[in-house]
This record gives structure tokens, C-alpha cells and sequence, in this order.
């Protein structure tokens, strides 16, 4: 049987033997992720794109695109005081393998605010919201209804407020691009919308305004991009990764091995603030 | 003490105290990576750059930046069997978080040949060799020399030859990239000598040509770019990510809890093979 | 000032400044665990004895002591198929350190039960169980009770039922020596009852009977110990390492490096069945 | 053939198929553990043995279950600074599962002395220099060549010396019992030359004693009991969990969540120093 593909059902085992998977086909002399052949993805499309591709099974336009590298360069990194930071660092100075402190970083990516952190906790509150929303409830009005369920518990939702961001300006920038590129849709309408009656009520009781974080704002573009809570968790998940490993090589080659490390201690010693060059490079 | 900046060594605190760090500095309201504003990079550098500027500290340059994303987008993939995947989607199958399933993954991303796998070794093996080219000893001299030396011991060197593949069409790929863009240096065109020799002694001794694999172009690649071996093998931990992240949420939502899994009993149902559009999306 | 203790927070400095840790002090030439010198714990406490004392912060009595040997012996190993198993094998076949096989192993000991698996499921519903008990609700009464109100979802209990095994072996004998130990309390009584009445009801259903099993085991007796579900769950935890990495081991020694493991297609071939010598070694 | 095992390669298939595995048999209703009917050896044999035995393969000794259970207590838990727990520790203040903690934990209990730490780096030493003792070559004589090998490099041997402790109570307790116990073979007796020499010449020089520390004395006794170095720095991997556990539920319940941890301001407040009661409890 000539034509038969090389992974498929050998004639007379019973096919539920086989479990699927519509990720990648491995042949000789061929990959192919979602159907497309990997030498031909590769110097043609972003290591963004082809995340996109690998997660949702399809390309993504030119405005997704540039959302979707916008959103992994969000979470690039938090520097040298977070958890994950701290595991990957303390499993670095030690004799293991670099890949090692990225696995305890990665461990220690979530937060107790559940799982998948405030992203997925904050996806979830604006999908709440969303499903308010209709002909007689405006985004205005379903952010009144969230925050008055929430008063009783007095809690903040999930994806507001930052412990050092008074305005975070990762959430600033996602959202200009969200708008600009015309990527606007209910989540991120939605959470601008709890931002403004968010900050009116802590304003007339005196408080800080809570401004949307980068955790928020990522949940909301990747609302509109369709994805959901778990997906865009592991987005996060992915982007910081790089950061990680940053990290472990860098308390590797300028520190001593073991040490126990007090992240208050840290002082930056790298280049000053600069600017990006006015063209591309 | 307006002038003083936030992470300063305090008056009367010896400095010594302090431990150093030059990646990311955060402020209130202002994250700077490497010096530059990270919303100001947000829309601006692709995920690929973003992950160069962190690991190397400085932008890359447009033909780098293209080499960068290619380099990124070989390793997207490697399908059902390997361990790697295969630890992964046995952890995604018990009540882990998928970020438990991730690090799992990567816990499994190294090989046999050493820490780093076989781009550490190839890119060892080609500094090698490159420290033996000189005025009077060519590419191809070299290539010969080092052959030589692994002909006692019989075994290929790391970066050649695949299980599945005769060609690997990702090596075959990023060497291209690397001429097409100008990036070539010693350490690709020493893994060419390597390459070219390599086959005609397998051709001479009537066995198959072993031809570079994605390691070794990776190696090879990433060696041009001026990255050492550590570094590289971290670019590719971070390139397989994705992947991992993949067949852990594939793994979730299509199988069973718990089953044991048996690699060789994959069918691919995904897409049929088809082409990227001519143009940009 | 030499009656300060090396710990103390030093004068001038605030307490709050401190955090608290209450489980071993180290000063020079002296180790404290929970207060006991530790080279007075060895050669006197068994290590599951110091692992209660550890965990628990007392001294275990002779029968607790020879319960949580039997409660630690009991998941001792599962064999070739878990997903823990599997996951410790994938990454020992690589070029990675033992130690990381046995982290990926503990990264699937879960089960999608919940966090903690079927321990902290049915410790949970042991609890809800004797939360009814009282002075005119007998164990029979509570158990008919918990599975009245689980006959609508028609799941059986957490704890009860295993795939293998029609009687756990290893849940008759953890139940027989809490018995014969005089250990038993409401969670085992509450067990027995629940396994009674279950049994009845599948009997009248014509559906076979599903027993107590290991993990259903370990959590009546834990909890007669008074420990926690989450407590109860890492013991399980710790006692499931020592396979693991013998798992790891084996991969290394006896099989090919990075091969695709098909679990199916083990076969055991150790000692056959024997028996221990009738006295102590 | 009615008396096939159940796992017994079904005819027709190639046994080349199989892959075997000489741990654990799984039958219903029965598990073997090196042949050991599970439910047997709960409550006949310690956890120490029942990790001996699956190990080694075979039952502990009366003598060897003495000193295996020393050998396990001896890393009950280094406290609150070594890398180990601060990496468990920043894990179990996220949201993560307490398992993921442990497993992050155990990523970090290598040394930078190489993969396996200092009991490897031990007794990879201690076999060099049993190597060379023989007829006319006494335990002092190898320790000296020992010692006089590594002099150039001014290294103390892997195993010797403590940055808290001048004499390592462990240490000295491991080493008590293995001579109490008549365990005592090459390695306990070149262990003991080369501190006794290594303190002649650190005396000589005026600097201070270097003795023995836990990790040499694990892989000297370990040695003694047939161990290689492999097993070795896996039972201390085994012994090394219950600590990090430990450490992981105190961060959940007596701190806050994410917090940066300071290893330096930790403050002990359990129990003051006690003793043992005379007689077993």
C-alpha cells in the first residue's frame, strides 16, 4: 500500500490502539507543526508567530502578530526579587544544570491567588463580566455589577494594583497597541471599563487608585485574541522563561556558588536608561 | 536625599553587603531591561530580540534579529516521542498545573552526549577545530584533523548524522539563512569542511552520509553570532517551551487522566501538509 | 553579650525585621531538630520516626512509630506504569542527574482528584463523614449518609476502588496493624463502615465490589494519627521518592539512553516470589 | 500454558519487544517489591530497610538496618539557609503544590563540586586512595599520597572541613556507630587516616582542623556497606525530602505569600534543647 502516511493505522490493529495528536507530523526529511513544513516557517515567520501557531493551530494575521510579540515582551522579566527569580538563582548556584533552575523558576510562576495566577484569575472575572453584558447592560454597567458582588469581600479583583506600579506600564502600552492595532474587543473594553469605576470608588473613599497591571491587561488582550485562561497562563508561562535562564547564567558567572541570597541586597550595576534607536536597527 | 537612586547601597552600609545585578532594574511606574524602558520595547522589538537584548544585554541588528527568529523557530517541535514531551504530558495527565508539566519537559531537554546535549558538544567540537585554523591550516584542514582524531574512537561527532532525518531540512534551513544573510563565519563554515569530508570518508567506506543535524547547525549558528555554548543551549531550553506547553494542554484536553503512554502508538490527525501564504499575512 | 543566643535579633534592630522558623537550629558543632540534637536522634530514632518528629514536631510513640513505618512502607512502589514512574524514567534517560528524574517523578504524583490526589480526596470526605457523627448517628449511619449524597453524582468515594486490584493488599494490611496497634480511631472505623456499606449496595447492584485501597487506607489511618490531608499527602510524597529514583537508577543502568518508553511492554525479571525469614535478620 | 505470568511475553511476539524491569511485579491483588510481598513487609521492615531493599535488592542486615537508619537521619534537615530549602521554600509561597516545592527543593541539593556533591566527590576520593592501598601500602601511607596529590592544588579532599561546624557532629556520630556496629571497612579506615593526617598538616601550618564532615562520612560508610556513589547521593536525596517538606508547609502557614525571602533573618523559635527520653518511648 504505497500511499499509506508513515504514522498511520497499520492495516488490522485496531485503530483505538492509537491516541492522537494534531500538533506534529515527523517524517523522514520533513517536519510538519500544524501542516505547515518547519524549514519553511523558519526565516519566515517570528518565534512569536510560530508560538501562535503551535498553541492555536493557525496563523496569525499581521495586527495578531504584533499583539502577540507585545504580549511576550510584556512579562520579559520582573528582576531579581520574585520568587521564580529567587528559585531559578538558588538552583543555579548550585552544581545543576542550568535547565534545572528554569524548571524550579518555572514551579514557582504561579500565585495564590490560584494556579494560573491573576491572569487566569483575572480572565475569569472579565469572562464573568462579559456574560452580563447585553442589550440592556453596557460594559459601564456590568463593571458596576463585578465591583458591587466584590465590595462585600472588600478584595481587589485579580489583575489590579501592583505592589510597586502605581500606573504598571506594561498595562498601558498592551492596551495602546490593543487599540492602535484595532484589536479591541470585550475583555479589554470591559477591563478599561472596571479600571475607571475601580479608580472613581477608591477615589471617593480616599484611597490609591488601582490601576490595571500587566497581569490584567495580558488577560484582556488575550481574551480578545480568543484564547483562554489556561492558554494564555502558559503564554505568560513561556515568556518568562527567558528571564529565567538570565537569571541562572547570571548568578552563576558573578556570584559565588551556594550563597544564600537576600533579594533586598541587590543593587543594579548595569548600563543606564537608554533609549531605542528613532529607526529600526 | 532626592538624588539617590532606589536601589542604592543606603549611607553606611558597606557596599560589600550588596550583590550585584545588570539585567533589570525596577522602579516605581519604570522597568528598564538592559537599560531600555521595557514599554518602550513593547511594540517595537519582536519576542526573538527581546530574548537576545536580555541574554546578551545588547540590541540585535536587523540580519540578526532575522537569524535569531529562524534559530528560535527550528526547534518549535519535536513531536510525540521524544522524552521531553513524553515527561511532560505524563505530568500534564495526573492533577498537575501545566507549568508542572512544562518543567518536567525541560528537566528532560538534555542528552546523553552531556549536560548541554549535542549543541554544546558540536559547538566544543567546532571551537576546536577553529583553534586549529590558521595561516597555514584551511577549513577543510581542519575539518580533516578533527576527523582524524575521532576515527580511533569511531564516533561521529556531535551535530551529525539523525535518526529519522538523512537531511535535516532545519540544518539545511539556518545554514541558508546564515549564507543568505551574511552571518557566516568560522563556525559555520568550518561545520561545512566538517560536513563535506565527513561524507565523502562515509561515502569511501560505503555507509550512509551522516549530514548536519538542527543541533549542529544550531551550534554552528549560534557560534557565528558570538554565543558561547551555555548560551546557546539555554536559546534552545527556551525554544522548546512552547512545545512542551503544547503537548501538556493537548495531553489535558484530549485523553484520558493518568494513562500510561505509548509513544509509538501516535497517529497524527492534525491538518494535511499545506503552504504558507505567498505573502506576508 | 554572652548569654545571646546566635539567632537572636540583634539589639537595635526591629524583631519584626525576623521571620520565624521553628524546626532546626543550627549553631556551630550543634544541630537542633525540633529541639533534639541530631546526632542524638541517629542510631536512636528510626528515619520514619524522624520524619514524624520532623513533620510533627513530637516524638512518635512505639505504636504510632511502627504505624507510620507501615504507612511509609505501604506506596513504597508502584511499578513500571505510573505516570511518576514514567516521567522519572524519560528524564534519567537523558543526559540529566538522577536528581532530576526523581523531581519530575514527584511532579506526577498527583492525581486530577484534586491537588493532593485520592489521600487528601478521601481524608476530605472521611472528614465530612464525622463532622455527622454524633450521639444519635452512628459510622454506619454517617456512611450510609456520604454515599446517599454521592449517589446522584454516582461516583465512588476517593479511596475506594482501584483499577489493579479487587482487595489492595496494601489497605487490608495498613487497617489490620491500626487495629492490632489499637490506633484505630473515627477515620478508620468511618473507613470500615463506608467499605460495608459500599460493598452492599454494589452487591445489590450486581456490580463488583470496590474495597478500601492504599490511598484510601493511608488517609483513615493519617488521620487517626491526627495529621492533616495536606501532611498526609506529602508524607505519601516522601515515601513514593525512594521508587522513584530506583526507577531512575534501573533506566540508567539497563536500558538504551532516550528511548521512547512504551509502559506495556515491560516484563519483570527480579527474584521470583519469596518470603521473609521468620525471625528479624 | 496456564501457568503464564501475567506479564510473560505473549506468544507470537518478539521478546526483543519487551523491556524488563527487575523492581516491582504488579499482579492483581499482589505487589512484589524485589520479590517481597508488599503487605509483608508492612510492619515487618523499617522504611530504612524497605529503601534498602529496594535499592540494593536484598534485605538489610540487623547491623546494616542500624547504620542505614543513622545514615538517613544524619540529613534529616540543614535548616533554613542552604539553597535546598530557600528554593522549596520561594515555591511553596506561591500557589503552587506543595509537591512542586519539593521538587524544586531536591533540583537544588547538588554541589558545585560536581552532580552528585561532595558524598560522590567523596567517595570517588576515598576509592582512589583504597586503590592504592595494598601489601606494602597501610591506610596512612594512601592517605599521605592522598593528600600529597592534591597539595599542589591546595585543595582540601572533598567531604573534609564545615563552614559551620569544626567538628561535624554527624560526622562523628555516622563514624561511632559504624565502629560500634563492627561495619567499619576500607573507606570508614581511610577516612580516617586522611583526617587524621590532613589535621597533622593543617596543625603544622597553624591553620585550623579540617575534620570529617556529614557528606564524607556518608560516602565512607556508604562505601563500607557496598554502595556506589551513584546510590549514595540518592539516599541522601531520599533523606534530604522530609526537610524540605517540612519547610515548605512552615512557609505556607506562618508566612506570607510571595514574600522575598532573607536566608540571615531568620529567627528559631520552636522548642528549646531537649533530650531524648532514656528509654525508648
Amino acid at each position: 500500500m504505497p500511499s499509506s502516511p508513515p504514522n498511520a493505522t497499520p492495516p488490522g490493529q485496531p485503530s483505538s490502539d492509537r491516541w492522537p495528536t494534531a500538533i506534529t507530523r515527523v517524517e523522514p526529511d520533513k517536519i510538519l507543526v500544524r501542516g505547515y513544513l518547519l524549514d519553511e516557517l523558519m526565516g519566515r515567520l517570528s518565534f512569536a508567530d510560530a508560538i501562535y501557531l503551535l498553541i492555536t493551530g493557525e496563523l496569525a494575521s499581521p495586527t495578531v502578530s504584533r499583539v502577540m510579540d507585545a504580549l511576550l515582551v510584556a512579562s520579559l522579566d520582573h528582576g531579581a526579587t520574585p520568587p521564580s527569580t529567587l528559585a531559578a538563582r538558588h538552583v543555579a548556584g548550585t552544581g545543576a544544570p542550568l535547565r534545572a533552575a528554569a524548571a524550579a523558576g518555572i514551579l514557582a510562576l504561579g500565585s495564590p491567588l490560584g494556579g494560573g495566577g491573576s491572569i487566569e484569575g483575572c480572565m475569569r472575572f472579565l469572562d464573568d463580566g462579559l456574560a452580563l453584558v447585553g442589550d440592556w447592560v453596557s460594559y459601564d454597567d456590568a463593571a458596576r455589577r463585578l465591583l458591587d458582588q466584590r465590595s462585600d469581600s472588600g478584595r481587589i479583583p485579580p489583575g489590579f494594583g501592583h505592589r510597586r506600579h502605581r500606573r504598571d506600564p506594561r498595562a498601558v502600552r498592551l492596551m495602546q497597541l490593543a487599540f492602535e492595532l484595532e484589536l479591541e474587543g470585550g475583555h479589554t473594553q470591559l477591563a478599561r471599563a472596571v479600571e475607571q469605576e475601580l479608580g472613581e470608588r477608591q477615589a471617593a473613599a480616599g484611597e490609591p487608585r488601582m490601576s490595571l497591571n500587566a497581569d490584567g491587561a495580558i488577560a484582556a488582550v488575550a481574551g480578545d485574541l480568543g484564547l483562554d485562561a489556561e492558554t494564555a497562563t502558559m503564554l505568560f508561562t513561556i515568556s518568562r522563561v527567558p528571564g529565567l535562564v538570565t537569571h541562572a547564567i547570571e548568578e552563576r558567572r558573578r556570584q559565588d556558588a551556594m550563597r544564600p541570597i537576600d533579594p533586598s541586597k541587590h543593587v543594579y550595576d548595569g548600563p543606564g536608561e537608554r533609549r531605542l534607536p528613532d529607526s529600526p536597527l
